[in-house]
This record gives structure tokens, C-alpha cells and sequence, in this order.
């Protein structure tokens, strides 16, 4: 980690997940963290409660920019397709920069039970907003919640793709492929 | 809790919920369950490894009753016709006479993080057991885990509504519509 990375929040959340690459997630502290990042444990604890918010703390953005697209897809657009909005919307934050550290985030999630907990809560957490916005155009339940819960599981199993070894296409791409294979599913 | 009543892990569970009823999941102890269902806390350890099994023990054999519809569908059956069969084979453990137990159950798990997490994890664990079945049924990835997803999403949503205060239809009456729901909804 070099000067040239300005930002501190992003120097400890890439010295975070060089570690738990190298030693594994239980074994990396707060203390390893800031002392790989050329930082200090106070700073840390300025951007994160703890070790884990490294690998969280990006998911109240995540759900406010699919909130606030899904609100402004226009009124006419069906509900499949406001929610379509909103996870093309999340690739803002899925650029192909951030694949790397998405894919240690993924393996280190699937290893630890406790994590795995809470990328579910946070998931389930994101369908029920995604549900209130629905609501919130007019779509009545239980079409919003059926509606919101399709779109996580889209969701789901493009995030899944995209950080998969040898994937190479884009976020965007696959989340409309998936958009599709789903309704041509759904359809047969 | 009567003697009419001869299953001891029934009995067990019809204390519990009740106590968790009366004074709350967290203050209610293996011993009290035991004392309330007319048995001994060393019974209730035959059936339950704690006290949160008695929410949970019966997720197994749920699963496996999916799976096992989903590998029974005709070989004809689209991925979400199979599916539809998994949803509504499921409805063999919701029958009317267990919805206040359910209700009991849903109202318990959604006030306590704790048991929140593991119905997620336990829906996750069912998503990924339907997914596998529908690839043994030779049906490719992405599509198995988009349409094993998706038949979670309508579980939850007719689940909830099944377990709903005023709602008086049977569960399979729930899952056709909701499935139809899902269906209209990707179309428009």
C-alpha cells in the first residue's frame, strides 16, 4: 500500500482483505489492519466498528442507490422493470476495479458462518426496501414483495457470476442476461 | 397439554410455543417447556438439541420432501413446473391444523436477530438442495439456481401470507396464485 492511495477508508479496506487472503479472517486484527494500511488502530475505528464492517459497510450506499433508481424509473415502467433499473443501477458500484476485492469478500464470507448470517440479513434487508419502493409507485402486495424478492435472487446469481474465477463480462451484462433468463424461465 | 396427546415431540413443541407466547422466546427455559408439556428436560433432549430446535427440527424433512417432488416432476416438466411441484408438496407440512403454530413461529423468529439468521440460512440451504435437484434433472447453471431462487421467493412471499392474521386460505391455494403472480408479473 503506497502514498499514492490518498483515501485512508480504501488503503484499510485493501490491507483488510490482503490479509484475510494471506492468514485468514479469525486471524487478522484491527492492530494487522492498520499497520499494513500505514495507518493507525484510531483511524480504523473511525470508518469501521469493527473488522467486519470492512467487508459491510458499503451496503447502506448499495441499497440507497437501488432505492432511489427504482423511485425514479419512469411511471409507466412495469415493476419488473423499475427493479431491472435498480440492479443495473448497482453496477455503479460493481465496476470490474473492484472485482478482485469482490472475490476475496465472497470467499471470505463463504468460509465463516457468522458472515454468511449477515450478507443474508443484509440481502433480505435490501428486498424489503426494494419492496417499500415498489409500494411506494402503487404496486400493491403481495406484487411487490414477489416482485422485490425475484429481483434478489437475480441479483444474487449475477453478483454470484460475476465474481466467479473466469468470468470476464461485466456486471451490467450479466445482470440483463439474467433479467432475461429469467422471464424466459419463468415463461416456459 | 393433556394426556390425549401421545407424541411427546409434539407435546414439547406445543409447551414451547405456548411459553413463548406467554413470557417471550429468551426467558422461556428447556425446564419450563419440559414442566408445561408434562415430561422431563432429559426427554426433551431425546428430541431437541435446544430449545431452538423446537422452531426449526422440522426443516430437514421439508427439504428433502422438495427435493424429492422436484426429482418425481415428469421428465416433461419445465424447470418451473418442477419447481411448482416442490412449492406445493411442501404444502403436506402446512396443513390448517399447524397454522397457529406456524403464526407462533413466524411472530417468534421475526422479534429475535438470532433465529431471523438462521431462517435465512436455512432458506439459503433449501435454495441451493433445489438448484442441485433441478441440475440432476439436467437443467444448466445459471438457470437452476435463477429458477431455485426464484421458487424461494414465492416460498416466502405465500409463506407469509399463509401465516398472516386474517388470511384463510389453504397454503396450496396461496402458492397457485402466488406462482401465477410471479408468472404475470416477469411477463409485463
Amino acid at each position: 500500500m503506497g502514498r499514492w492511495e490518498p483515501d485512508a477508508e480504501s488503503r484499510f479496506r485493501a490491507a483488510a482483505i490482503e490479509l484475510f487472503g494471506e492468514i485468514g479472517y479469525e486471524q487478522t486484527t484491527v492492530a494487522a489492519i492498520a499497520e499494513r494500511a500505514g495507518l493507525t488502530a484510531r483511524t480504523f475505528f473511525r470508518y469501521f466498528a469493527d473488522k467486519r464492517e470492512v467487508l459491510f459497510n458499503g451496503s447502506e450506499r448499495l441499497q440507497q442507490t437501488m432505492v432511489d433508481a427504482l423511485a425514479q424509473a419512469p411511471a409507466e415502467a412495469s415493476a419488473v422493470d423499475a427493479l431491472a433499473a435498480a440492479l443495473t443501477k448497482a453496477g455503479d458500484f460493481f465496476d470490474d476495479d473492484r472485482r478482485p476485492f469482490a472475490r476475496m469478500r465472497s470467499t471470505v464470507i463463504a468460509a465463516n458462518t457468522d458472515l454468511r448470517e449477515r450478507e443474508l440479513i443484509k440481502l433480505a434487508t435490501l428486498s424489503a426496501a426494494l419492496a417499500q419502493a415498489l409500494r411506494e409507485r402503487g404496486v400493491g402486495e403481495p406484487d411487490a414483495s414477489l416482485a422485490a424478492e425475484a429481483g434478489i435472487a437475480v441479483f444474487r446469481v449475477a453478483f454470484a457470476q460475476w465474481v466467479g474465477e473466469s468470468e470476464r463480462r461485466s456486471y451490467g451484462e450479466i445482470v440483463k442476461e439474467s433479467l432475461a433468463r429469467l422471464r424466459a424461465l419463468v415463461a416456459s
